[in-house]
């Protein structure tokens, strides 16, 4: 099942895609907490515009250096464990909204990623029982400002402008990763093109990790990891991100 | 003024700070949102639990090496900018709450620090204009696993776990930091002894430069970083940090 959000009017809902309709099913409230009433309403998808698909009301948790080749690009190896760092919710930007290259940065890339959103309060959950804490998948960008995360050392600022982290088209309840692939292009052109088997660490073993530090909220997001391929992105391009099953988030990328 | 939160019975409630009567002058709702509106109920202060005075919903941003004497303690020196990292909203704690320390770490310290809570939605906010954006002013204590944050490099596990970032016991919007001092002590023995003036960025500097990266929103929270004098902190201990103006925030620490 794929889950939306969208404006539609003055309205902000969430609702089910109809794939064959191309519709939405308009549901009465935020399925993650209040599951999934219709409220008999449907929307053709072309009259709406969609949104990022959830807002963390906490945080946004990525993972870096999470595919080998990505890492050895990076010039290092993937480590041992996952190493987790922060998005603040106020990078959070929808599909078709435009990523804002920053005054500050001279380079800033693409970084196409896999995302799991958390429906529910989780602590000190096990691998096994990751999938019960999953509510659905999503594709998100972790835009980064390569010379500011290189000059920085830490990767917040480089990684936390507002707009770093587009994130649709929906959220996918069931996908199925078997064989699935990620890719990344800029203005049509394929840069990055990796399959999510080859996760260094795997969702429910980030999951797990992140679980034993944080507590993970419902509506947080989990990056984990781009593949190799990443590369500048400049004003006037656009830049594509697609998983098999879960569609493709597009964004339009300007200068400030 | 001095606002706390606090829970007095089944109910949660904001109050200003009554310190002649040892009272709270009981108001209607959050007062960065809805004004100082009181009840017309008061409550002794001895009859509540303080709480966290502000719950982020959007971030905690924080400063590195802030103090000189600090980043030398470091092994390193003041960065000509601020060196910003994130804290999630789950790693806040109130007032006598526990730090509870994980057990993934062998060395967990204490940094007591100013806190800024904003109060107004800001983004490229000058040096000048800072105050305006600013509710007040609060202590933190930003909790670091020592060991984790030199082993991942990236400090977001070493300062993030649950309960990492004490913040209380009150906002005072009108603090003055002339001649201020920032005292952290463990057991009662004082351990961190700074002054105020002794940032290397300011507040305004720090408000302004946080505001380039990332939207600021009401209710986010700046710890402004630490003076030298870090130190670990182990289960059964107390650790206090005192900001003149602004009252002492007590931790107990215990084992996972």
């Amino acid at each position: 099942m794929k889950i939306a959000r969208f404006s539609h009017g003055e309205t902000i809902s969430f609702g089910i895609v109809d794939e064959e309709e191309d519709e939405l099913v308009v549901l009465k409230a935020d399925p993650m907490f209040a599951g999934f009433e219709p409220t008999g309403e449907r929307v053709a998808l072309g009259d709406v515009k969609l949104l990022a698909p959830v807002i963390p009301r906490s945080k946004v948790v990525a993972v870096g250096k999470n595919y080998h080749e990505h890492a050895a690009e990076m010039g290092g190896e993937a480590p041992d464990e996952p190493l987790l760092f922060l998005k603040p919710n106020t990078s959070v930007i929808g599909p078709d909204d435009a990523i804002v290259l920053p005054k500050q940065s001279e380079r800033v890339e693409h970084e196409g990623e896999l995302a799991v959103v958390i429906g529910r309060i989780a602590k000190n959950v096990s691998e096994a029982d990751a999938d019960q804490v999953i509510f659905g998948y999503t594709i998100a960008n972790d835009i980064t400002a390569r010379d500011l995360q290189r000059s920085d050392g830490q990767w917040t600022r480089a990684k936390g402008f507002d707009s770093f982290c587009p994130l649709g088209p929906v959220i996918d309840t069931e996908v199925d990763f078997v064989d699935g692939t990620i890719e990344t292009s800029v203005n049509g052109v394929r840069k990055q093109d990796g399959r999510l088997a080859d996760l260094v660490h795997s969702v429910p073993a980030i999951v797990a990790y992140a679980s034993s530090v944080f507590t993970l909220l419902p509506g947080d997001v989990i990056l984990t990891g781009t593949p190799a391929g990443v590369g500048p992105i400049v004003d006037g391009d656009t830049v594509e991100v697609t998983v098999s099953g879960l569609g493709t988030l597009s964004n339009p990328v300007r200068s400030a």
